[in-house]
């Protein structure tokens, strides 16, 4: 299934995409996407919905971020090895955590909103991780046991604030607006094999980055097994597995970066595509919502 | 106000704490002490119930963490140079910020538990802010204006994982049960000045911190315009603000680190105090709840 969910800020709804690419109403069935849902008991109980029964919902709806209630966004550095060598870092020996501030998520669509002052303001491709079940000490084998679907995320990352302000990367991930994720949470069944998805992402129109997660470092189930060392990983909980080599700060001759009115599209083999239109940061309160 | 949450872990209901110290039970008045309930009309609201009315609670009951719905947990490395200089790193020239993962949260009293394999496992006492009003790019002159109240907070940390293990500090602050919160959530107006609270932590009855938020390099007001520059702090979530000298990687002449059986007693001037017993990671699910 590719779950859904439609609306404005704050008022989404939950929704599947059909066999022909329309969006269906699901909200009489259920109340939204949410952490519970997620169970593969209740994913099957929808699996068995009849869609043709489903209202057809305006395709021009705006598309919230696919589930509610994440409460970790849990991201990986340095994951894809071309990446690394453009950062003038070393592979890593193990996955290389830190954190996207919740307040960071939006939908696909959203304004891209550049921080206050910010000049370097950055994209990175990266496919995320859904968690279903709840994952503490699991093991490689069983990791994608407690994976409910997947999606497509831009890693939206301010340079100055990640590496040359001090302290670890957080500052410089967690801006509002730096969490787009959708279109869709499609589900595992219809993802098959995660190791085997190309990615892209365009500035305005120009391909900056093209990979697939074949190329991992650490392939999806390593990071939800180390991920669960350290911390329980709930359902509705985000990994975000890492972007494989060009973005704007591995730009040749001179790094390049994101400003108002530059457009962003990036897309994730089977998990859809994103559009970002670049604005200034405007003085008043940014789209930020508790994803509680 | 002195508000906690008392009861069984994901039972937990609304309560303060009477002149006499004793626990009132709230939960007819308000469903849960919850981010909406942060913002100053709901606060002054609640101080004009008449305590004497509310039924006493028993005194043996658990306390959970003294806020529900934490949507962000982030923490200050680095704020006391007494500190830092245990920790042979300079103070820094701005505030360090990192991220403990929600899941980490737990009441003021529950078990501590050691990570799987931890050698390394050390405790730091701090001072939390709790945000009432969402802050996006707020002065220091209006930071404190978003502030509810202040909690005593345990960052428990395990060192090798933070240090040792590569990428950032969240490796090593997210374990579940490192987040201890509480006993209680004092609103503003019971703590007057933030910078002028004694805070001290014994393990097995010895002291080994003995601070003042007096000594903090960056004060609260700060550190709340400064995170509030990288990301929206919203209503609930938790800032902690660093920790004085004297955490177990910095006794002499060797490090010191907590291992089952011992107990952590620790608190904050106004703040109340806290008391964790260790315990090895026994294998089953750890007590981690979604704060959502």
């Amino acid at each position: 299934m590719k779950l859904v969910r439609f609306g404005a800020v704050g008022a989404e709804r939950a929704g599947l995409v059909d066999s022909e690419g329309r969006i269906r109403d699901l909200s009489g069935r259920i109340p939204d996407i949410d952490p519970d849902g997620l169970a593969p008991a209740r994913l099957a109980e929808l699996s068995r919905v009849d869609v043709s029964q489903l209202p057809i919902v305006d395709g021009s709806s705006r598309l919230g971020t696919p589930l509610m209630g994440i409460s970790k966004f849990i991201a990986i550095g340095l994951n894809y090895s071309d990446h690394a060598a453009e950062a003038n870092l070393r592979s890593p020996s193990e996955p290389v955590i830190f954190t996207k501030a919740t307040s960071s998520i939006c939908g696909p669509n959203d304004a891209l909103v550049i921080p206050r002052g910010s000049m370097k303001t950055d994209w990175e491709v990266e496919l995320g991780v859904v968690i279903g079940r709840r994952a503490s000490y699991v093991s490689k084998i069983e990791a994608l046991d407690h994976v409910a679907g997947y999606v497509c995320v831009n890693d939206v990352s301010e340079r100055a604030y990640q590496i040359e302000r001090g302290g670890t990367w957080d500052k410089g991930k967690g801006c509002d607006t730096f969490g787009p994720i959708g279109p869709w949470l499609v589900t595992t069944d219809e993802v098959g094999d995660p190791q085997r998805l190309a990615m892209w992402l365009d500035v305005n129109g120009i391909r900056k980055q093209s990979g697939s997660t074949a190329n991992m470092i650490f392939d999806v189930a390593t990071l939800v097994s180390y991920v669960s060392e350290f911390m329980t990983l709930l359902p509705g909980d985000i990994v975000t597995t890492g972007t494989p080599a060009g973005v704007g700060m591995g730009q040749k001759p001179d790094p390049q970066y994101l400003k108002p009115g530059d457009v962003v599209t990036l897309g994730v083999h089977k998990l859809g595509t994103q559009r970002q239109v670049c604005v200034a940061w405007n003085g008043t309160a940014s789209p930020a919502t508790p994803w509680v």
